[in-house]
């Protein structure tokens, strides 16, 4: 692990100077967006504002191929999914569009790379940057904040600074006197790039200082399009484009020289090059907007969005917009490190889903038509196996708006789509069928339930419902007929089971709100399904084939071919967030739980269950729980459930400390979109929502000495830890408004007006 | 040659009904479609409607490749511009989109092939039909009219019928009793096809009635876009498709069983099937609806214009189109043959251009964003170097509105494109830079010229003026600096410095009209520049270098590096349209010109000064005169510039009787999307607009007894011919309401109100 030097120098300077608790206050200065960029965070260190469409970060490298045999991408890609890792020593360019911490990949749409000397139209090797444009760098000088993100190109002796708006990465490049001035604009370059990637690339010089196109890719997102329009502050002296795939058409084209100063370039794979007049400024600075619908889109929103060439104007208001969101919660802390994680945590939490539409509402749906978002803001990137968890849970606290918006995109996309289906994981107008269940409906059902839904309750009811029965998907077809997910037709079946089962059950929430008995009936029929596939003889969980025999060779320690992703029988196996009481009950009673439980957190698990998957580092592990992986993040809250919430306390204040560090390693796998990072912030205050659409919050041990949340309608919620201390985990006593409570719960109702919940920690 | 069997049975048919001249007399029954379909006519035979998007028509082939090294197409796929070739004896099936008349090539989107027995998703080759999906078929039992398309596949024992609307094309198939009944949607399949021509397909079942989907294609039109909805009269009972190129990444779709019953289809070659329930009857209807816009636009045109599923009153619709617009003249003729040949030429004269926008006014503009049409009608397919000499004039005379609108497209193009310039050859949102010369020019300035045109008149002089100046554009600059285009820098330097002389002689007019007295005279000045490439030594248009000094090495005779394109020195070099008294003047005078056109009309040219292209066949050409290409069209005229207008009267009646027939390979060359047709039909009835936008047209020996002309505003051009005959091709007299011509031409002033025009044949 290393500590960010920059950072941590930061830190020191203001440290005299802690916030003000005001509005105004500075929370920015909390957050350390290198957090995550080394090995398994996957984070990206780059500009962006809160769920803003542009991502404008540096990426150090996306090589890798697709790896066709095995259906897979080399591993080394795998590193690359926002395409920065802290222990390279060059960056490629600047592009745009970057995922927050998922483990597979995509983006990294538009590169921009100023340069100067030769023209080098190809990005070169780490080993050898000197064979392309790339550049050397180091981290002395590099900083990074939230809306800002600067370095040095040590190879031009070019400082680069970028910031942003939702929709507009503005680029200040500042080069060195005398010399030449560059900007690539490299349009083959893509995140999990590979051979036939690009579909196709359109540029237009339109004018002197703007240039307009889009590109079309073919990759998670299967049809992928993003149009943009790029600005100069001063005009474009001589420009120029290369083709590097092979040309299969010219026709008539070829009357011209395309590639000097020819304003119209098309192609798989092109890249761009823009030369500007050194004598007039050291400076060359970029507006890059983004759209999803069109290049008049991107238009409208660069000059909605950033009609001045005031880069710093715009850098001061992208941080006032973090400190906006960031204030939301505002925490004391033990230790300055808590603080960073903490605010970086939120900084994480507050990257995605993002806003995908342009500035009037138009965005490009399912079927590719432009849509128009009417009473609400369109979202994409829904991660949402990863993020239904705590995610959308705490938009629920403090997002509660954009939450419903992003529960109203989910049913957009139902009626856009061919399949009756909720988004799955989605990105980009596109459905991309990474990961199982159909979680879309817990978002929405956790809104529904509290209340604060802003769209048709039955509208989202029958889609849920629908997307429930929708036979194709994923073994539903059996799962309907014969209550549960047969393994010997489905890979990951008992995960499928038990989902589905907490997915239906979600369901059956929204249908008693909605007053409709009939699908509450059949969803509470289906959310007992995740019985189906316990088997009595075997104690766990257990693949279970068509004809109804659970599998005679089964492993519950393994993660491979078992009937789980990403887990095991021993820990996915206790997925059963809507009825606790009954998987203790089937586990043998409190007693036994609570002692599988402690086995759980204490086994050795040797290297070959584990899963063959760079998803997590051995860093996230406690014996077999696997903290870098989602399904088991409740399971420290389910000895609340055993008697003992004393463990759950231990446990989550050690996975607090341990796996969450103020390092750019500091996370122990993949942020997945801001949920890695939401386990952390409700954990840290005490409380977690074990199953969302509950209402219900676990109560573990807070981290934090004190914790304010700014709820929906102004309302606070105020967290205190009494005799808060590092080696103080056990907490003695919870009272909420003063009135003690009995159980190691805290329900939305109570708090959703406010109050005080104070933790009494034992001395 | 041969004649057209159904045609001729439908005539004999009919022949004791001849039109009853009133407005609502049959004359598509005078309308052969497989004119021009053998060899080099490149015509199709399919259904359309005048000026739809839609040309659904069968594709007997579009075999051939893209041959690198020469950067051409093969020869044989030359043959296939408009997808059929009377020749063959298979159909591949039924696409949507044809040019007709053209010597490059591209579209054939969608095809469709209904079929039955074992599933087959490639179309097989002609020599061995049954390894595809093609089926064979006959002449015998195949039959073709205005709006209405019939053929007997006879491997499948299917009739296939077709008929369409203006966006919308409407099949019928009847299949034999009790065979399995499935339609194959083909989106490899395209006219001019080669590896890598499909860039991106996209379909959607979305639902069991309606697929809709989009293709993008690279090829002639370099970034191309058709979206599709195909409605179906009886729901989907199977379907699946099957992908034809390299999966290049799969993703999480892996997880479902995509090539059956999988609504959302995406890849770069995919073919796709549908299935139907036999029992439910033995027709399948298929509506098939484009847009340039979505499949959102395409619904809605399908919707519009298709709202029931009755065949047959779209056909009749379809054929009242056609009634309407082909009784704009009114012929009789001395033969049924001519008048076949004359309502065909009408027919293939309002193939093209196309309109190309939604029913809502929505198109996809060159910079592919969509723009909606404001106060006109887009249309696309501007084969301008072609059609600018006799197509826009006689729209001009029959088609004034269309034209009008057809100039304003062009205008709305020059404000998309991002080079300053009207089309050149554009089609489907594309400039495709095809041929030479800016020829939007003279068809605007014609408009204009006859206060036809209802844009505004600076805004078109404006994009006229500032097309002349793009240096970049094929010569343009040295042109500009030069006074003509350097054979030692451009090849066809000496056509290019023709056209763009006569081109600039009519933004002159247009500047005069518009009272701009600086265009006027500047570009009165540019239209004097055929002279700098006139060398007296030769006696001819001479290809000239940068230097000044003509090239001496030159052979007036070659076709080939000549410094003209699909001409020589000895015809192309007659270019000269808005000065022939200054042509004949550089000849040395009347005499020696007229003795110069008999001798191009009778020269002996040999093979090896024939253009090794297939535009034309060696039928098109009468000594030097090739009529099967365009720059020779005025040359029959220009006998009347040399006091011969006799020769001239001999050789247009030579060549509306030699090159216009009544068979498959009725047309010489090919058509040109409608410029050949134009020709003949204006050249039958006796005048030619030897010189657009000057208002004057050639007269010459008309071809009909009488002809009426429904112009502008319901005046009507009576022309007849006293004492017509056969053998007499001499005018004695022509009058013109009454009174005596004294001189072999007529202007737009003195007809554009109507009158009479009487051509007195000499006994």
């Amino acid at each position: 692990m290393r500590t960010v030097v920059v950072f941590s120098l930061l830190l020191i300077l203001f440290s005299s100077n802690l916030f003000a608790q005001t509005s105004d206050a500075d929370y920015c200065r909390y957050v350390n967006p290198f957090i995550g960029t080394e090995r398994m965070g996957h984070t990206f260190p780059g500009a962006s504002v809160p769920f803003g469409m542009v991502q404008l970060s540096p990426d150090t490298d996306t090589i890798g191929y697709w790896d066709a045999e095995n259906n897979r991408y080399n591993k080394k890609v795998y590193e690359y999914c926002a395409g920065y890792q802290y222990e390279d020593n060059t960056i490629v360019g600047f592009s745009h569009t970057h995922f927050s911490g998922t483990g597979h990949s995509d983006l990294g749409d538009f590169l921009i790379m100023p340069n100067t000397g030769e023209l080098k139209l190809t990005p070169g090797t780490e080993e050898n940057p000197d064979s392309g444009f790339r550049s050397r760098f180091s981290h002395e000088q590099e900083s990074a904040a939230p809306a800002y993100y600067s370095v040095e190109l040590q190879d031009y002796n070019i400082t680069a600074e970028l910031t942003a708006t939702e929709r507009v990465g503005f680029h200040k490049y500042t080069f060195p006197e005398k010399e030449n001035q560059r900007i690539i604009l490299d349009l083959v370059h893509g995140i999990y790039s590979y051979e036939g990637k690009n579909v196709w690339t359109f540029v237009r010089v339109e004018n002197d200082t703007l240039v307009t196109g889009y590109r079309q890719t073919h990759g998670w997102a299967r049809t992928k399009t993003v149009c943009f329009a790029m600005a100069f502050n001063k005009p474009i002296k001589n420009y120029g484009h290369k083709k590097f795939s092979e040309e299969i058409y010219n026709g008539f084209y070829r009357k011209f020289n395309q590639e000097e100063n020819f304003p119209e370039m098309a192609g798989h794979d092109l890249r761009a090059y823009f030369e500007f007049d050194e004598k007039e400024s050291n400076e060359v600075q970029v507006k890059f907007a983004l759209s999803s619908v069109s290049t008049e889109g991107a238009i409208l929103n660069l000059q909605t969005e950033t009609p001045n060439w005031d880069f710093d104007q715009v850098r001061k208001e992208g941080r006032e917009k973090w400190n906006r969101e960031l204030s939301k919660i505002h925490v004391e802390t033990m230790t300055e490190d808590q603080k960073i994680v903490f605010y970086t945590a939120m900084y994480h939490s507050f990257l995605a889903p993002i806003e995908y539409m342009d500035v009037d509402g138009k965005y490009r749906g399912l079927d590719q038509n432009i849509h128009t978002a009417d009473g609400f803001t369109n979202y994409t990137i829904f991660s949402l196996w990863d993020t239904y968890r705590a995610l959308h849970p705490l938009f629920n606290l403090v997002q509660p708006e954009r939450n419903s918006d992003m529960a109203q995109s989910m049913v957009a996309h139902f009626s856009q789509s061919v399949h009756p289906m909720l988004p799955v994981w989605s990105h980009y107008s596109n459905e991309n069928w990474c990961m199982i269940g159909y979680h879309s409906v817990p978002v929405i059902a956790d809104l529904i339930m509290k209340d604060l839904y802003k769209g048709d309750i039955d509208e989202a009811l029958h889609a849920c419902a629908t997307t429930a029965k929708y036979a194709k998907y994923d073994g539903l077809g059996d799962y309907m007929e014969l209550g549960y997910v047969p393994a010997d037709r489905q890979g990951s079946a008992v995960s499928k089971t038990l989902e589905y089962a907490y997915d239906d059950w979600t369901i059956m929430q929204i249908a008693g709100k909605a007053g409709n008995n009939k699908l509450r009936q059949e969803f509470a029929f289906r959310a007992e399904n995740y019985k189906n596939t316990f088997n009595p003889k075997s104690g766990y969980m257990h693949p279970r084939n068509a004809n109804g025999d659970f599998r005679e060779v089964f492993d519950p320690l393994d993660t491979h071919g078992q009937g789980f992703i990403e887990g095991n029988a021993w820990n996915y196996g206790l997925y059963v967030p809507h009825n606790v009481d009954a998987l203790v009950e089937m586990k043998g009673g409190t007693k036994a739980f609570a002692s599988m439980l402690d086995t759980l957190f204490t086994m050795h698990l040797d290297d070959a269950h584990i899963a063959q998957h760079e998803d997590i580092t051995r860093d996230g592990i406690i014996g077999l729980y696997v903290h870098g992986n989602e399904p088991g993040h409740h399971i420290p809250y389910l000895y609340n459930a055993a008697g003992k919430p004393e463990k759950t306390q231990e446990k989550v204040r050690m996975i607090l400390d341990v796996m969450y560090t103020n390092d750019t390693d500091g996370l122990c796998g993949n942020d997945d979109c801001g949920q890695m990072s939401a386990w952390y912030i409700f954990s840290a205050m005490g409380f977690y929502p074990v199953c969302p659409a509950s209402n219900v919050y676990a109560l573990g041990s807070p981290l934090v000495k004190t914790a304010t949340v700014e709820l929906p309608g102004g309302k606070y919620l105020h967290i205190k830890a009494e005799n808060q201390a590092q080696d103080k985990v056990h907490v003695k006593k919870i009272t909420f408004n003063g009135e003690k409570l009995e159980k190691p719960e805290i329900t939305w109702e109570m708090i959703k007006d406010g109050g005080e919940l104070v933790f009494y920690m034992k001395k």
